[in-house]
């Protein structure tokens, strides 16, 4: 941590500065520059840096140390690659998975994944606990959704993967679920975060819809600290003032976290923007920037999809985009299956 | 709902329209503009408007209902008024709440305690479970918080408000707290919010740190929607490119809600501003504005404090702010105990 | 304009927003649905619908017109084609403009066109006039760099581009410039936007820093309802709350845009990321989305540039990007020359 | 400027970074902590960091100097007070300035100038060259209503304040208009801000919709650098999420503002939140907080105004508001004439 002093500031401004770091366990060091003196809190400890900016005389306080660490680059260089069901996330694997937003029924789940599976699709979404704004919206078929997804995906040769909401069902999960995925408006639940720390199954963790990418990498790193280091990325958009789509699909998050962790990244283009239109291009170009996989929503019949219809592609679309996507993949030293 | 038609649609395209409208239960009607014609969609459902907006020929649909009933203004004209322990909050009545961010020790808490209650404190807050970005930050001190917690609040004969983080918690909370917090960031917790329905306690709900107000009341009528309607919505700033302040304190939340809803709503300046030099100001304003109550950070040696010490007041500064907001109070129709 | 009243509005309310509709210009129909009652304003004006929505009764005005009409896909639905020295914009056509943010020597300009010739590129950009956020930075060399621009443009057989930061610098601009830019910060400096209405020049007009979609296209609105339709859209990046990447580039603008308008839309990864690492990743990305083209900052010698050397290119990588994109585009159904 | 090395930066990394330093003319010094080592740039020059940023082995760059200068309290600690028509903003100062949206007609000026005068109004403010997003809509009387404003101001004994929009405008300005006004979407006209810079007028400068407290400073910072210091800040609410209010008021801007520089800020609440009932309350949290002034719409009939009436006071409100905020500024140490 740096304390940068006021141009103005005292001797006694610095001492008074350099004590409060002492008292907090690290060592002061003070640097002298032209216009302004620098204090260094040597030591690596959590503190609250604006216990210091409060003091007077004190212009700027700095944290130079991440947060994240087990997350980051550089504690670990190479990067993390995540296999299931023979689908791969991370280094030169691009892993798609497809599914409808909700499990609806076992028909609808069957006729979905029958597509699905001619586009080689091999992992397969569907929610059973839905997040939904309004107490009065469909809530999910609960454990009955999770049964269906799961008898659905052995009958055709594919993993699985929901959105849990919660600790309390966990063990429900463990049952059937290959993948669990944590949504956006739960990436600070910390307590579930810290749950998932504890299982040996791979984590998608969405973004929040106004996290920061620091944010975010804390989030993981609560899973990490916990012992699981199978976590995948989702970028799924951020909120901005621009409404004509859902979210705003940050694409520049692929290269911004391939450089700061070895953890995969995905992208989620039907929430990113929640235009069935508008999933196709982003697609592209989500693999243009070299991500590390897909998660996209593909219902057999949109149009009467309980829940976000539409943004959910129909199969023909999946299919043509899931052509064009192994045709770009290369070009950016990427391999799809 | 209403589905405006783009000037150059087709008869069939208002005849697809049409016929999707009444697929999903709702009654058709059509009005001619001059230049666009209107669709009517008559009816109370919840649906995707999204469906509609995909089909040809369609310009925008437009939702002509708030999804947030109970909680609404048009529900009950009247204002809530919530007591807890001789304080109320609401109508005329400005309600005060102080404490230190976390607790920390029976020490601390009877310290701080013993100050607030010469200026008049009747609800002290503290927490136990604390949400961190960071794992490795101090967690709280877990049940033995709250059990510290109760017993100096009822040395001092005040009530008690603390965050609950996890369903998890919910027995043990009924058994120390008063008045039950639900964090910015467990706003759209969405099975918290269904067990705190079920309760007979207040409950303080934050705004999330990028909601929308509407996205606020719908969260709160998911815990009136379970049975429960002792809410008390809490502005605590909310993120924006601005970072001298830790958040944005958005103080047009006071009449805006108070427009749209029954539910009395105070403001949180110490996590709305992070710095204890804002928090005298933006409190005064808060009051100046109609606010129906207050929820301060103080902290008998803010110096020490374990957590978010820079935004805890001092004991007499929270005695200063009291004095001079007991003045502003009534020159806006409002009355402090 | 439709104006929706409240469940509980009274037939004066409906009345007095007939009348207040009517002294506005406008014809008045009212509709009534299960629960509201919607009074349509028909005909075409400008008006401010918070009059309405103040009066007694009413829940909600919603506009059904779009604010921008020469410049919407209903106005015209073939795409505009811009061409400038062989380089084309629009439809399938995806134009390339590269060179330094600023002109700083005659040498710079020359050596950096030198290189960017032999990677195909007609069109050079280079700014005399720069928006610095501080008065002590660089500002540009003035009227001698657009001298020096376009002497070195014409040696190289290429076109010229630059930034008008004022109405002031209109004739020195037509007398050097091609094709006129409009930076983020004056993307609503409303009275420079009348002036490039009369000329007949092509005018690349930046989004703003926090604009939405449909602001950028009442600001393009201004120049074509001034006579110039040649215009074409930059996307260059919005302010989010992430500071990894110097503004946040949402590629989604690529397809909304190109539903909403004909006009050509181009990406500027440079400004839109800010950093040269991410520059690349993204610029493939914005071609995979089916952009109309890009505008990237080369500069001959990146680490010596006097301004955004961070984001610039080194002619080689430039090289090698161009090799990526022109394998991209035709899978998106696009050409690059 | 501080470069803070990576963990396993190596002796190379640093010798890089030092001489990329010193080519830039500042002297370095090397610093070690504990896991990261710190190269201090010592001297005062612009530089853009990400130059160093984007070497090996760096983890961060952080400046350590504010660019605003002459702005910043540390150039002059006493606070500045501006006085006009007897009217002061600034230390212990509020002033008031009142007035409609734009300028329509003689008769509208004159009536509404009576009824403020009433309230001891004594600066009235009214557009004549207005900033509309659509082309369509009404632009202002351009200087015909400059001459009106002035021609009704001087009969009631008022000074006056106006929106320039241009430097072409400068002229005419200076004949009418005791203070200019710069509007939050030319914040960063620079060529404007520096023409402002060499007036003898006082100018007050709107935040930018989506500006930082740095930007908004070192804009004035342009004003102040060509050597005009009777600058006054208006905080006239920032773009977010929330569509409730036209804007979010930012009232934390007082007491940040008044930390980092001497300069007079004043609210906006008509602007910052769009709507007639919001403006009562924010105007009294405005003074509550400290404000040393308002600029506040006010029309004689805001049902009958051209421009913005749904955000304008009648005046027998702003009498009322006048009473209000005099009763709340004294408590606050501040006074109202």
């Amino acid at each position: 941590m740096l304390v940068v002093m006021n141009t103005n500031a005292t001797e006694q401004d610095i001492e008074r500065v350099i004590r409060c770091i002492e008292s907090k366990g690290f060592e002061a060091r003070v640097c002298h520059g032209e216009t302004k003196s620098v204090v260094h809190a040597i030591g690596i400890k959590e503190t609250d840096k604006r216990d210091l900016k409060l003091l007077n005389g004190v212009f700027e306080v700095l944290k130079i140390s991440t947060n994240y660490r087990l997350t980051s680059r550089s504690f670990q260089n190479d990067d993390t690659v995540i296999e299931v069901n023979g689908i791969r996330f991370g280094d030169k694997y691009t892993g798609l998975i497809a599914g409808p937003c909700a499990v609806e029924s076992y028909e609808q789940m069957d006729k979905t994944a029958q597509e699905l599976s001619e586009s080689n699709v091999k992992i397969l979404r569907g929610g059973a606990f839905k997040p939904r704004t309004s107490p009065y919206a469909f809530q999910g078929l609960g454990e009955d959704g999770l049964k269906i997804l799961k008898s659905v995906a052995d009958n055709h040769n594919m993993a699985v993967t929901s959105e849990i909401m919660d600790v309390s069902q966990l063990d429900i999960f463990m049952k059937y679920v290959d993948i669990f995925q944590v949504g956006a408006r739960n990436m600070q639940n910390f307590n579930l975060l810290k749950e998932l720390g504890k299982i040996h199954k791979p984590v998608i963790l969405k973004r929040g819809l106004s996290s920061t990418f620091e944010e975010w990498l804390m989030s993981a790193e609560y899973i990490m600290a916990g012992g699981n280091g199978q976590i995948i990325l989702c970028e799924r958009g951020i909120r901005t003032f621009e409404h004509h789509t859902r979210n705003t699909l940050d694409l520049s998050a692929i290269p911004v976290i391939k450089k700061l962790s070895h953890l995969p990244i995905i992208v989620d283009p039907s929430h990113g923007t929640g235009l069935r239109d508008k999933v196709e291009p982003m697609s592209r170009a989500a693999i243009a920037a070299g991500a590390d996989g897909l998660i996209v929503e593909v219902h057999h019949s949109p149009d009467c999809a309980m829940c976000d219809g539409a943004q959910s592609l129909y199969p023909w679309q999946y299919d043509l985009l899931y052509k064009q996507i192994k045709q770009i993949a290369p070009i950016v030293g990427k391999e799809i299956v």
